[in-house]
């Protein structure tokens, strides 16, 4: 599943089919079934990052979640994050900038969202929007936004020196994909409140942003923090995949359950007497 | 089942029979299915929940779980809080205060961590630790620990005129079951990370922090504060009840979709020229 999501030099997001399932042969239903079958295994990932990391252990990973309205990050949230144990996830969704987080540099919000040790960060928008909305939008002078991919490249480098497993997501669905979610949340009023006039004002600028992104990860996709693009117009192949993409990441750090620091045959009896 | 496990006054937390299964006539099978039931429950109640939060309301929930250990507070946090979105979810896992901490109020830090408005809250420990650990080994003078029982109470207040439904909660196992409890981590290979010399410390002041639980109980029981005593020594009795409490604490809430801002009819025509 890597190999085949992963933007390496040469990609063009506009050669891409958002609707399409690359790797996966399924429909809905299979799809249901492998994503717990997925989940489990995950689960049991998960379970021993965090044990190995009471055993000293300083790795983690972070998945970065990025997308254009509707996309399906909510989803990916709920439904691959949510099915490992709370207590081993950090989740941190980047919204506006506060005029505290404007005063400082982009990543200062960041990095005090990074997560900690044994834990699975997860960022639902990220440091990225500083060179999307922020080039789309123009909210900083031009010189700057081209300093932030070197800046965003060497802040990565760091991180995946201090053990952070970086997997880079772009849910990518097709302009009419999103015409149709937003009309659905329009149609039913308990939908209402997830929809945002703004959105239809990010939407009118839809190929600006397709530009942005194809920047972004041209100069920001690299070995130790690379970046997929997974089509997203089936929301049940985007969480297959993403699940996949978090399962390879962990397999990779393969951590192990610690040793025990304490005699454990002491411990018995300790334990006997009581 | 709030009626049930109601730690009301009078209440004796010795005359209680951990094994019981108090409003549940169910064996492990059914009750994985009930626990699933009420799970879709839970998850519908939780994001009418966050929902109303973006009309304005600023309700939200505040678990507080407290136990000895091995008693299950993780599994509670896993299958019952982590069966709903994890965007809708703060947890607060309290550790050993640092020494940051310990230069504050003891409510300083809880005060950092408490629910944003639409969210549920989940204290892993809590303040109770700083009237519980802290009486048993004397972590502050007598005087001070007698007056945090008064400020414990003053702060719940607080909270619940500020639109925080609080659920206070004690996991409640029996000494001989912790012991099989801890005898089971050491066992197990992979569950020596879960065990502590420290947990056989505490395990031999068992009676001191039953009578401190008792007095905590007592004396910060509040309509608007409620304690629950949950037998927990059948895990899937203590999941499902606590799966209850939260569920009548949001039917309580009662929360609704918010009504839209902004003009749909205009919307729609705004969307379908894009």
């Amino acid at each position: 599943m890597d190999e085949l999501l992963r933007a390496r030099a040469g990609f063009r997001l506009d050669t891409i089919d958002c609707s399409t399932t690359p790797g996966i042969a399924a429909d809905k239903k299979r799809a249901s079934q492998l994503l717990a079958e997925g989940a489990e295994h995950l689960s049991d990932l998960q379970e021993r990052l965090f044990a190995a990391s009471r055993g000293g252990d300083t790795r983690r990973v972070l998945l970065v979640l990025q997308a254009m309205d509707t996309a399906g990050k909510g989803g990916i949230v709920r439904h691959v994050v949510g099915a490992v144990d709370p207590q081993g996830v950090q989740l941190a969704a980047f919204k506006k900038p506060t005029d505290e987080e404007l005063a400082h540099h982009f990543l200062w919000r960041i990095e005090k969202r990074l997560p900690e040790v044994g834990m699975i960060g997860v960022f639902d928008r990220s440091h990225y929007e500083d060179v999307l909305i922020g080039r789309v939008r123009s909210l900083a002078p031009a010189d700057e936004i081209e300093r932030r991919y070197g800046e965003i490249v060497d802040f990565e480098r760091r991180l995946a020196d201090d053990g952070v497993s970086i997997v880079k997501v772009m849910l990518h669905i097709s302009s009419d994909e999103q015409k149709a979610r937003l009309q659905e949340r329009l149609e039913r009023p308990d939908k209402h409140w997830k929809y945002n006039p703004g959105d239809v004002d990010e939407r009118m600028l839809w190929d600006d942003y397709q530009r942005a992104y194809q920047v972004a990860i041209e100069r920001t996709d690299a070995d130790h923090a690379p970046w997929f693009v997974v089509p997203a117009n089936h929301k049940w192949y985007a969480r297959l995949a993403v699940q996949s993409l978090l399962i390879t990441a962990l397999e990779r750090i393969d951590p192990q359950w610690p040793v025990a620091d304490f005699d454990v045959e002491v411990e018995k009896g300790r334990l006997a007497a009581t």
